[in-house]
């Protein structure tokens, strides 16, 4: 199966694909989709729906795995990352690719085996499992990376009756 | 010149279309776009677009104007709200329609003439200005309503070289 990794933000959405088959992981595409802080914000929702699209057609995936947002404070940084995603929601489900979302705690557990996982050892783990030589850049393509292993490891337990 | 008003939000969108032309207003139509909370999130944010694209195409409007958002504390709201928002924006931007933003001050100004006018007061206004029977239900629409009159008003203020 191919899946495509979502890391949801604003300035930058982390794009990851990667197929999963046989229990081998192959990478078969990984980049960011930036957005200019000086354009309107409507061009900028428009820039990321259409880099989602093309995604979709370029590689056309099985599934789609997103990251679940948490925000504990920031309401204007929320609502900017909640308009971000739901435009790449939305492309999603024009194409009627399946969603599946996981708090970065499923994805620490499913990539490292430990919740309590930094940043650093999510990246060097995602590198080893893909077979990279080196940590994508920015974070938000690592972290695209890693969700979408996050949903290879868990289709595989749904799929073998396991829980998430 | 037709407005496209919009109180965005999840559960229900509010929508208001209005003409203005020589001062006068006319009301076009107004409706709430409701998505069942029972859905899976991405078909609840399909359920607006395609509802504000049917809008669009209907009603063939030269402005959207939208509330912007503002929450104190409620992050998880936040994103909600800003993942309709976002399609919403999607949608008039994939139609080439100018946005205009304002918050409700702004429209309580605009509509009341009085910044610390309460809900009734902005709803019995735009009944008033609009010439309708009855205060339009739920509040999201009436507030569509009020944002489109808002528009309207500073549009004016606009072409005339005023401030808005």
């Amino acid at each position: 199966m191919i899946i495509l990794g979502i890391d949801p933000g604003f300035a930058i959405v982390g794009v990851g694909v990667i197929q999963y088959k046989g229990n081998k992981f192959r990478v078969i595409d990984y980049y960011a989709i930036t957005t200019k802080a000086g354009l309107p914000l409507e061009q900028r929702l428009k820039m990321i729906y259409d880099g989602i699209n093309d995604a979709i057609q370029k590689y056309k995936p099985d599934f789609m795995a997103i990251e679940e947002l948490f925000f504990n404070n920031n309401a204007k940084t929320a609502i900017q990352v909640g308009q971000a995603r739901g435009v790449v929601l939305l492309a999603a489900v024009n194409h009627g690719i399946g969603i599946y979302e996981y708090t970065p705690l499923q994805v620490k557990q499913s990539v490292v085996g430990y919740g309590r996982a930094d940043k650093s050892q999510i990246q060097q783990m995602t590198k080893a499992i893909l077979g990279l030589n080196e940590i994508p850049k920015p974070d938000d393509v690592a972290d695209a990376l890693a969700i979408a292993i996050c949903h290879a490891h868990s289709h595989k337990m749904v799929n073998l009756g396991g829980r998430i």
